[in-house]
């Protein structure tokens, strides 16, 4: 059973403020809290249910591990489907972007939306890129919604938050940005490495921005939306980069 | 001012049972409004500030039309972000899904995420698919949730609640489904016409609609997510299409 300090404690973690004061957040269900017990996140505390413990081969990584029912798990979680484990688990030191001519990174500008965050680093690991830089506009990844839709692409893409039209100036490297005037991304030649930017959900790329981009791409419309979501425009262009032409 | 018996029949619109049997649902926001009321749906009640009923040409579409204060319609509404203008929509009377060789559809194999449902209908929008198939299971398409997130796209793209098996059966038109094994789809020739279906979020495509599947494609990784988000898949496949080769 987990105590009530626990249970205010983790409840707590829902909150950017307290996840920062404690620099821990939480990770729920069986498969995501297996993958971070495996990787090398430092994990602070473990509740899983009998039957999870019991399979679990990495309980020897929490500091602290809690039987609980799967009852109390999806009262104390913010996942309802949860009924298997959740782990609170310590941020890493932020590092230092590292941008570079051999390979792609995502920027993102003021992604606002925790599912389209989560879905974006989701869709950027499997695509192989591993450096996401995003304006300090942009949603908390540690925000429990977009650790929930990375479906545990945190462990394995590293996002920086960071001015973005500083870390473009200085990187020197190509800046491909979606506009509605570009060059159409089924036509692009993407090279072999640059950053690739995603705007605000509402807004698209700002202006500070959009200056330093050096390639304005656009993906083709067939019918009558007015825009793609910010994740899936995200996917459409790391597609095409990838295919190459 | 909205009276008390209308607050709690817009807000009983939120549940699905009740929808049903008003065969009415919500709409949210100036644009969409303003694209509803200029659309053949019927409105059955259009609630607004005085500043968006001003600017509104087609007031005289609704049936009963309200002035609100901003913090009213965000009370009543599902949207935080909403202080412009609220209406409630009459269903359209379901048709038989036309499905023809000159062009594509899509079926939704049991999408149960509102969010995903809504983005894919955005998306299928952009790429010019009129039609979709949705397993009885798929989420409910007027729940507040999809139409906010089709960001207007309901408006286009008309969804059908059907046995897909059955569709697939009787139409005998080619049928492309993703899967781990497929052909590649940056190399499938996706012809003139046909159906393109949609997994489930955690299961993929059924064993029943999987048995119909004539092309089995499969969306490229380069890193190491074990999936993508439905949306996203969609999106991909749908560039592809009509990209071409």
């Amino acid at each position: 059973m987990i105590s009530k300090a626990k249970v205010s404690f983790i409840k707590s973690l829902q909150v950017k403020k307290y996840r920062l004061a404690e620099q821990c957040f939480i990770v729920q269900g069986a498969k995501t809290v297996n993958e971070t017990l495996a990787s090398d996140y430092p994990v602070m505390l473990l509740c899983g249910t009998a039957e999870f413990l019991l399979s679990c081969r990495h309980t020897n990584r929490a500091k602290e591990v809690i039987e609980t029912s799967a009852k109390e798990l999806t009262a104390v979680g913010s996942v309802e489907a949860n009924d298997a484990a959740l782990a609170v688990v310590r941020m890493k030191a932020p590092g230092t972007p590292r941008l570079a001519a051999d390979r792609f990174s995502l920027a993102l500008d003021d992604i606002r939306d925790p599912g389209n965050l989560g879905t974006i680093i989701r869709t950027a690991d499997w695509y192989g890129i591993r450096e996401v830089i995003a304006s300090p506009e942009t949603t908390d990844l540690y925000n429990p919604k977009v650790i929930n839709a990375t479906m545990g692409s945190f462990l394995r893409v590293t996002v920086h938050y960071f001015p973005l039209a500083n870390a473009m100036e200085a990187c020197g490297l190509p800046v491909f940005g979606t506009f509605l005037d570009g060059t159409d991304v089924h036509a692009t030649r993407f090279g072999k490495g640059g950053i690739i930017v995603i705007g605000n959900e509402s807004h698209g790329i700002s202006e500070a921005v959009a200056r330093r981009v050096t390639h304005r791409i656009t993906i083709p419309r067939y019918g009558k939306a007015e825009s793609l979501n910010a994740s899936v425009a995200t996917a459409v262009v790391l597609d095409n980069l990838r295919r190459g032409l």
